[in-house]
């Protein structure tokens, strides 16, 4: 059985912790976190602490914490021979100073409070310094989940850049959809079967077929009705945005 | 039974033939194409023609072609006391100008040739003259959709300009997730869950809620380093969508 310590009180660190601790064949023996409060919770579950000179002996040390703090935690950890791993996407394996093994276990999905992760459908992104680590990670992600990549640190920046844009620059784009609605008096509700059906279109087609709308049929008699609309900080948006489908239509002909 | 004449070959039309072709308490008696070779599969199931002078008579017209073509074609659309309408996002009820009543039938969901839409699922909008037609339009939404909304041209408008930031607009930054995948040499396959949940996450918080991200964090760090992975066109949309997650968040400290 793996021994498992998780570093960590933030989305990831519990949906984590509360998904190993259900499953028989991990051990999940620590959960550290600068602030007990936060895995109070678990005080029945696991042993807690918030003083990293008394992490116990484990295979595993999983630091799920910001970017910013990543570092610094690694470097504190010191037990020969164990492996230590980071979640994150921006930050390259070998950014990790310590004294233990390195390796990364990279979860690419976005985790809220919440909302229970399916954790089955959920990416896991590997990378280890040596077939033997790599070999272990798998062993912990395969408990996890069903899709694993091995992926290595220039690969996963470019991953955790993409999130960025299908993520997080998406959200904008629905919440500019629902500045709309309200200013239009109408429910943002209207506009969630088209969400869904956006994004699952892409499972079957790439993004290059799926684009529809007026820029890319360059319908510019809507395309100008449609800046009127807009305040300027959103008509900047369409406006580049339009002219992005253009560019790229263009180019085709 | 309600009778009905489809006008158009494109996917609206497409769509909504073969659906309503399906359906025995609708009766679809003609479809009208000006090519017929578009609607030469529909032959054996209702009366198909290219000549907009064989119109037979019916109790609703739909006229799903595009946006250029659908005031032309309800202008030439003669039957007293019968309803025209059209299924246009951009179109104003009163831009149509017909002998027949007017209304607007928008099935707000985005329709692909080889992707079987779930009806029951898509917002129908409807808008007529009055309560008679209304009642009409009503009649026949509910054979098709379980979600049917009164919508006036004035708030469809806004609702058509929402639609093109929740998916054309989205579909850009899925077409940049893919390249930048393509780039690092990474499947794009890896992204589709996270594409997933952050649709499927705006069903239950709002999308102000729901923001992430280093923008959201202000991690200035992270924000210049992807700046520089990026091609000048991809930098340009990344740094403004970057400064429109800081304002909505600044304004709100």
């Amino acid at each position: 059985m793996i021994n498992i310590v998780i570093l960590g009180g933030g989305n990831v660190a519990y949906h984590l912790t509360t998904h190993l601790l259900k499953n028989a064949s991990v051990n999940l023996i620590q959960v550290y976190n600068r602030s007990l409060d936060k895995i109070q919770h678990l005080k029945n579950f696991t042993s807690i602490t918030n003083n990293l000179s008394k992490l116990k002996e484990a295979d595993i040390y999983i630091i799920a914490v910001s970017d910013d703090a990543v570092i610094e935690i690694a470097s504190k950890i010191n037990f020969k021979n164990k492996l230590v791993v980071h979640t994150s996407g921006a930050i390259g394996m070998n950014d990790l100073h310590t004294n233990c093994n390195k390796g990364v276990f990279y979860l690419l999905q976005s985790f809220t409070k919440n909302r229970i992760p399916d954790f089955s459908s959920i990416p896991v992104c590997l990378e280890a310094e040596n077939e033997k680590d790599l070999k272990l990670l798998f062993q912990l992600a395969s408990e996890i989940s069903s899709t694993i990549y091995e992926i290595n640190s220039e690969q996963r920046k470019h991953l955790h850049l993409a999130a960025v844009f299908v993520n997080n620059f998406v959200n904008v784009m629905y919440k500019i959809g629902h500045d709309i609605c309200n200013t239009a008096n109408v429910p943002f509700e209207i506009l969630k079967p088209l969400i869904l059906e956006t994004a699952s279109k892409i499972g079957e087609i790439s993004p290059y077929e799926a684009q529809t709308g007026p820029a890319r049929r360059n319908d510019t008699n809507t395309i100008e009705k449609h800046k009127t609309m807009l305040p300027i900080n959103q008509r900047e948006i369409y406006t580049l945005l339009t002219k992005s489908i253009h560019k790229t239509y263009a180019e085709k002909l």
